[in-house]
């Protein structure tokens, strides 16, 4: 009987995070200040514990998994990875197809890779209050759920545009005691001026993360928390990839190419990264490739600039790819790659040459997911069918080829949320949309000004 | 470290399923025909094809799983075991609580084990068109994903109540090439009749089944499949049951009490039947206790007679706990167990004093289900909530005895798609409903002419 799933014992849940940074060629470009000058890592106290300001600068190759982040990592990790026979079936090719598939936590993706250890260090720092965001509400679900477990309150900024389409996830939250509000809210500043504007925006990520910084910043109780794009979220989900890769040596084999869904990174980083290290130790040549929606090309069509995170430019600035920190994105269906940027790290391998990235459009994305659904069971999040389509169609060019390539992608989550999208699928009522060249290049003269000087 | 899964390998998934049957004291009452007179099984050949229809009347103990079907499990099989160490500290309870989850399969729910090896089965026997009945959405998802996966048709008639109140599961179906109707419908003549009586009419399960059953038994391609209640679908669940076993016995333990949801019977079955093979054989006596809504209390409160399997009178009569087959459900949120009746070999076992049942109100179940999802993180099927509030009502029992008694529950889905009945119950809008006792005794005057003869 062919075996389908390669399973690690919960003894084999890593014992520490990789750090990618140890490996690069080059050191990360300092993030500033609002004077432009490299920022004092105190400077992000007010709005980050110390132990977590402590990996965000951290260079060491390292980190040690907390004993209590690796028992709770137990409820779901190390995650599943299978072979994808049905799929290679369906879709006749000679390449070898394996997913690790993230939806198996109870907050139904990888994010609750990092929730659960910024809760457990938050705790350990004495916070009992969180703020955040949330996009396609996997993040909110993943801290609500990781607050709860740490006897933490958690507020969460949803994007009002999946705040509409996706009421469950709201529930979700709620249901382990997070405080939803759909942003933006009129509960902060920044909240009230955009709704003084324009009283009928939709929000978007860099509104909700200026929302969720301006609490912690007032409020001594409560400290801020992201679930993408900085440096100790990636790390967090590196775990991914370290299981992955015990899992491919149990089964003899070994990538050719990793595919996985870019928005802010740590999707992609946790795959990815620990991959890198054994390149950058001279390792076999592996082909990393972080892909994103054509409707938010940050990586593949933004600039590589010094910008801010969030929209009201409260965060630091970061040098990375960039469609301009007051990006309007479009309401497409996979909410958790709607951000203007790319994090730091993955702009700057991408830049280097050391990872690549590719573009896709929306409606081939439902379609490689229904493929993937019909065929392995899985409905995958509309996040994850970035990673599937770009996977089918390379596995499609092996079977023109004939290259028996090992193709590797993260299945981050399951689609149990965005039913609605998948409806409009079937239902022949999604679009594409090319993000325009013209918006592209506005961005450009609206960078920071530091930025310009770079 | 604290271990909180206990997995098995793939190989280690059952060989065979188990029959109760063969371990009975007395044997099964025959189901009778519209005669009166015993059912020759030929006389199913009109629904189901003739392996399935084998299986239905055997009485052997072991019965072989094929090795397709075995694959296919492999998917999502093993199914983990969790000691829920984080429930018991929440309840400060003595006793270990253990529960067996089934919501990691793709459909989200055991249902699928019976699913797969449905379509096997009648794809075996050349049929590439099945028709069923779905309530919850449970059962219809899964046979349209295994129908997709042997390349069968899968027509679902969904309860109205249902398919409004869900929508999601509807796509899902959808997602996975099922097409979909909100029952009943105008396609069937027992539906135009029903719709013709009451117009507003929001479905039973026993209207879905005529439906499904008068569709198969007009068309020569086209056979009907049922997701529990009958034998045959029990035994399929067993390898829940025989998992769990194995898993108990990994880490040294075994079961004082089983709890496990019941509707139509194949979800407790599953869990329960393989602990009974052990007590049958002069084993340790474990308590199984089937857990029921009291707005549905077939067991504890219905007729012990025998009554039709649908609310028109198209399937033979069975030997069984009814409430009476023209039974109307309250809408209630665990729509997988609105049926009127339970299983004949459930309704034996707790006839002849093998089993236990209990019925419990809904708000509990859900305050269950919320107090489960903080401690352990999977948010449960309303179905699976019930046995959640029998298990936890014992744990509290056992911190008042100081007993360090040994549950086992049967986790059988997620609540993914039933998070519309979690924010009724977050919003304090969720109602009880006990059924009332004229219901029943009048009932009793509805039975079948055969019943009162009994």
């Amino acid at each position: 009987m062919t075996q389908t799933k390669i399973l690690l014992d919960e003894s084999e849940i890593p014992r520490q995070w990789y750090n990618v940074v140890a490996d690069l060629p080059t050191p990360p470009a300092p993030p500033l200040g609002p004077d432009g000058n490299p920022l004092d890592p105190s400077a992000m106290s007010a709005i980050f514990c110390d132990p977590i300001i402590e990996q965000e600068v951290s260079a060491q190759r390292w980190i040690d998994i907390p004993d209590e982040v690796r028992e709770i990592y137990g409820q779901w990790r190390p995650t599943p990875m299978f072979r994808a026979h049905r799929l290679e079936k369906a879709l006749n090719t000679p390449a070898k197809i394996y997913y690790k598939y993230e939806g198996v936590s109870a907050a139904g993706s990888h994010k609750l890779n990092s929730a659960v250890a910024q809760a457990y260090y938050n705790r350990q720092a004495g916070i009992t209050r969180l703020t955040t965001e949330t996009g396609a509400g996997q993040w909110g679900s993943s801290l609500s759920l990781a607050g709860q477990m740490f006897g933490i309150d958690v507020r969460v900024y949803m994007v009002k545009v999946s705040y509409g389409q996706k009421p469950f996830r709201r529930s979700m939250m709620q249901t382990w005691g997070g405080e939803v509000l759909a942003s933006p809210t009129d509960q902060t500043e920044v909240g009230r001026r955009i709704l003084a504007k324009d009283p009928e925006c939709q929000g978007s990520l860099g509104i909700a993360i200026s929302e969720a910084v301006e609490e912690a910043v007032s409020r001594a109780d409560t400290k801020y928390s992201l679930g993408s794009v900085l440096n100790h979220v990636l790390l967090h989900q590196t775990v991914i990839g370290l299981e992955a890769k015990k899992q491919f040596e149990k089964v003899g084999d070994y990538p050719d190419m990793i595919f996985a869904p870019c928005g802010g990174g740590s999707n992609f980083a946790g795959a990815a990264f620990p991959f890198f290290a054994d390149v950058a130790a001279g390792g076999k040549p592996v082909r990393m490739v972080a892909v994103e929606p054509s409707s938010c090309p940050s990586l593949t069509r933004g600039h590589y600039a010094y910008d801010f995170g969030d929209s009201e430019g409260f965060t630091p600035l970061t040098l990375m790819y960039t469609l301009g920190h007051d990006f309007m994105p479009p309401g497409i269906h996979a909410g958790g790659l709607r951000y203007h940027g790319a994090s730091a790290l993955v702009s700057q391998m991408y830049q280097e040459g050391l990872i690549e990235a590719v573009a896709v459009p929306q409606v081939a994305t439902f379609e490689a997911g229904v493929t993937f659904a019909r065929a392995e069971g899985i409905i995958p999040a509309p996040e994850s069918n970035h990673a599937i389509r770009a996977t089918i169609d390379e596995a499609l060019r092996c079977r023109e080829s004939g290259e028996q390539k090992t193709l590797f992608l993260n299945l981050s989550g399951h689609g149990h949320f965005d039913m609605a999208s998948y409806d409009r699928y079937l239902g022949g009522q999604l679009e594409d949309y090319e993000y325009p060249q013209q918006a592209i290049e506005e961005a450009l003269t609206r960078l920071p000004q530091v930025a310009m000087a770079e």
